[in-house]
């Protein structure tokens, strides 16, 4: 999978967390996942389906990173995960794979993506079941981390 | 969205764990989730995208039902959820997608599937972002609880 593929996820998730939750974060270097495991409490998970391809795309939050975005976008300090927060990473899920597929279809890359679903759970972790190679991205903030992982085959 | 369409997962899922885990699970009737919260320790997750549709499926296992299928295939009595139990489940996904798929195309219902992924972590639920309503069916057996979720735009 080469870089061309990967930037425009990690794009859209620095504009979407800085336009709508006014949270900068700063990436790593895209890297294949091998024996590292990236936790964390809420998760936006996406399936991609193209004519020649299929895929899965995760993004995970720390729960410290998720309710901070929130308190920037509503002004509402909360101390849970709630619904309202599983909504805020199911939007911001689909603005990100919207992004990337929009991105991605200028460069000739088609595919289709499934509806998302929401992971919540303490220290939960996610494994992509996949023939070849799932790619990490981590990133970095003030209020906590978060991790892009992908896989195409 | 009708009880054609679920039947199949149903049916494939009592298969698949009654085949290779030699468990029998016994289902409650498909209904719509409704502020029910279905809560499990290891998930497979899988997109599906058709010409027309859209949608997602979740199999959740409780911990010792997960522990219980892996101890009866292999013979190997485990404590924690680990890397073989992550396999497993993926591939009880995979099964049970493909074999609903293959009995929904006899009745022209097509879709493709995403990769799917595993989400392992104490008590974890599942939000299905969509438009339009999510299945929830139960399962029970004689080592814990099992849950299907469905939903297709």
């Amino acid at each position: 999978m080469n870089v061309e593929f990967i930037n425009p996820f990690i794009t859209a998730l620095l504009n979407v967390v800085g336009m709508m939750g006014h949270t900068e974060l700063t990436n790593e270097k895209p890297r294949i996942k091998n024996n590292e495991v990236s936790m964390g409490d809420v998760s936006g998970l996406i399936g991609m389906v193209g004519s020649e391809t299929k895929g899965s795309l995760s993004i995970t939050f720390e729960k410290s990173l998720a309710l901070r975005i929130m308190q920037r976008m509503l002004g509402e300090k909360l101390k849970e995960i709630d619904e309202d927060v599983i909504d805020m990473v199911g939007e911001i899920t689909n603005m990100v794979s919207g992004g990337a597929k929009k991105e991605l279809s200028k460069k000739g890359f088609e595919f289709d993506m499934a509806t998302p679903m929401i992971v919540s759970g303490t220290n939960h972790t996610i494994d992509h079941i996949h023939e070849g190679h799932v790619i990490i991205i981590p990133f970095g903030s003030d209020s906590g981390k978060a991790f892009i992982e992908i896989c195409f085959e």
